[in-house]
């Protein structure tokens, strides 16, 4: 690999670090307690991948006032236990027992809550998952089944989750009916492109907008349809008028790219924040973010006027989807640095990240993928062919073997995917 | 529609007319010529969807010296004869009986000319369809087929290319082959975004570097394959040493950018180039454009420090795809402009257009589309879904019935598309 590329990577690494540790959920919790008043009890439900950390920061600023806590989060992703919480793990991006047993025990800690009573809820990305509880008459299968399908044809997170909805005790402001004497008060960790309460963790404690055309229009949309049992759920009303609810977000992809371009600067790269909102396949967004880089790279020789010019940083936050036809395994992060890797493959000093701030990428143990113009090489050196592998969905094993994927580990928070280019 | 977006399409429609005006094929082959040797006689090819145009001039400058001349066009792009040439129009995107008869005629006038003689190629666009002669054993129904299915399955225009080659007995090189020892110079006005020559009407006077791995590999990647004759046909070898002939590139998709950018800075935009070589889903960098616009114009209402500033222009060249699901009508400007008005729908003063350099569109009578954040309530007024019809692939009825289609005619020239983003 050529010298330069290798030390654009090892800033990448460098940067990576630090965008994460810049959206660490504890501190943005206690900075929105601040305010909070302190010295009167409260029950705590922290829910999502960020739920220990969020409920740490709880912990420490209202100590004793924590009549009860729970915390409900993805397995792995609950380091020992939090003072004064009950910790549950279950099943994500798929709900399984677990998630309907966080569900009982959320149902029970606010159903218990009397007139005047406080409930504070730490929601972070990943609970539409963690946390569920199957309506009357469907099973944990049904929605297990539902969310399979939904996710195997393409459907974004937006509309997975309007579906979801229709069929959950507790999602839609569900949760927050069972308690129409109590104050809650919600703070928000968005993992969800334009922060749409509504959206975060299917809101919990939010009023659900969707109508029965908009659910109606996505089965068009993906040609789907399920058991009657589900269908008839799907078309039946979700609590339209929640007034037991205050909110305030505190987290989202806008910070995730903003400390990205604040890091990508300091290195020295010259920072375009491109979108906060990606939502489009991971295939075609890395095959137009290569398309970016090799006319950066070309108007540095002669042509450009109106071209970014190098050394610059583009950068794109937001969560791709995978329309799924392989039988590989990867994340959209993973597949879409592929995707790029074929669109920059012999360019000298491009390199392309992307990655999930929560530190996974679909059902793998990578957030994401670091590509650069060798990329493909080393695929190929492998004796493998990355555009087979990309046409398998098999991401992760075309950049495992090329020394390409990203592992952090969880991270404990969950604003979102941020993708960087780097052109040197 | 609010009055500043009025305003807003209107600058665009002068921007439309005033790029094409810049990116015609006459003073591009006249500045060209400049310094090609007057006085001798030459037998002139004019290829493509501007050959007329390049004949023109040609006939200007080098007036009787011209001792044969040949225009091999599309329908309709023919206005009027041509002194000095006899002209050919025949089908594009598929070609037809009326390639065959081109190429015939190309053939002709190009294996009569002697040791010393001068051949001039004037080459544009769409020539891989207009000129064509199956290669011995095949037909013009083979080819005809092996077209429809690399166009339908997704293939970029580069790998349709590369399997055509193969099946003809003009491109590729072979044409050039059947004069070894005249002089052949081509002038070439680049419809592909990399400027390469072997790709531009399938390179009739430069040799084909692709390999049969690269054949397979485009077979395997699409999951199809032919009858045994075309198969056999894909894997004989074209010529790969070809020594009688110059070539000379005059325009590109990089100028039709500049021009964009030039025009947009003139109406007050700061312009920026993202890419020149666009070669994505057209339906996926349609949702990836809207979500830049979204977050330009979120930028200004408080929270931006490195997000692109308004007024901007952000303009994408190049040649997306379109992978056919659905039974409708459409080109993939209009499809890129379709989806893009989905993702920025209700939005103010916003306007986005992506058209063809020639003024043809996929199968239809329009160039491409414009839209803004008003298209998708004006289809939705005449009683259709914009969704369904993006998924129907039915792009041009999604926008004629908003009044937002580009009509230009055919412009004469072809230097690819070019899409520009307007944010006031």
């Amino acid at each position: 690999m050529h010298d330069e590329t290798e030390k654009m990577r090892e800033e990448a690494d460098r940067m990576i670090t630090g965008i994460i540790g810049k959206v660490l959920p504890g501190s943005a919790v206690r900075k929105a307690l601040a305010n909070y008043e302190k010295d009167r009890p409260v029950r705590v439900i922290a829910l999502g991948k960020a739920a220990c950390e969020m409920a740490a920061a709880a912990r420490e600023t209202l100590a004793e006032n924590i009549s009860r806590g729970l915390i409900i989060t993805k397995y792995g992703h609950s380091k020992g236990a939090t003072e004064g919480f009950e910790t549950v793990e279950a099943g994500h991006p798929v709900p399984d027992e677990n998630s309907v047993l966080g569900a009982r025990k959320a149902m029970e800690l606010v159903k218990e809550a009397g007139a005047g009573e406080r409930i504070l809820l730490l929601i972070s990305g990943g609970g539409s998952s963690l946390m569920e509880m199957p309506e009357a008459g469907l099973t944990l299968t049904d929605i297990q089944m539902v969310t399979k399908k939904l996710l195997s044809c393409g459907a974004s997170i937006q509309e997975i989750n309007k579906i979801r909805k229709r069929l959950s005790a507790v999602k839609g402001g569900k949760l927050a009916t069972l308690c129409p004497q109590a104050e809650i008060h919600q703070i928000v960790l968005s993992d969800i492109i334009d922060d749409d309460l509504e959206q975060i963790a299917s809101g919990p404690a939010c009023e659900d907008t969707t109508t029965n055309e908009a659910v109606r229009e996505i089965l068009r949309k993906y040609r789907i349809s399920f058991s009657p049992s589900v269908m008839e759920k799907l078309f039946s009303e979700t609590p339209k008028h929640i007034n037991n609810v205050t909110s305030e977000i505190v987290g989202s992809v806008r910070e995730l790219c903003r400390h990205a371009a604040d890091f990508a600067g300091k290195s020295g790269y010259r920072p375009f924040i491109l979108s906060t909102g990606l939502d489009c396949e991971a295939k075609e967004a890395g095959k137009l973010i290569a398309s970016a880089a090799r006319t950066i790279c070309e108007s540095s020789e002669g042509c450009a006027l109106h071209t970014l010019k190098r050394p610059c940083a583009l950068i794109w936050g937001g969560e791709t989807v995978v329309t799924v036809r392989g039988r590989g395994i990867g994340g959209r992060n993973q597949e879409m640095a592929l995707s790029a890797a074929l669109g920059i493959a012999g360019m000298e000093k491009v390199v392309f990240f992307s990655f999930g701030s929560d530190g996974t990428d679909g059902p793998t143990d990578a957030a994401g993928g670091m590509v650069d113009g060798y990329t493909v090489s080393r695929i190929r050196e492998k004796g493998l062919s990355p555009e087979r592998l990309l046409e398998e969905n098999d991401s992760y094993h075309a950049l495992a073997c090329a020394g390409d994927l990203i592992v952090t580990g969880p991270t404990g928070t969950n604003v979102n995917d941020v993708a960087v280019l780097l052109c040197r």
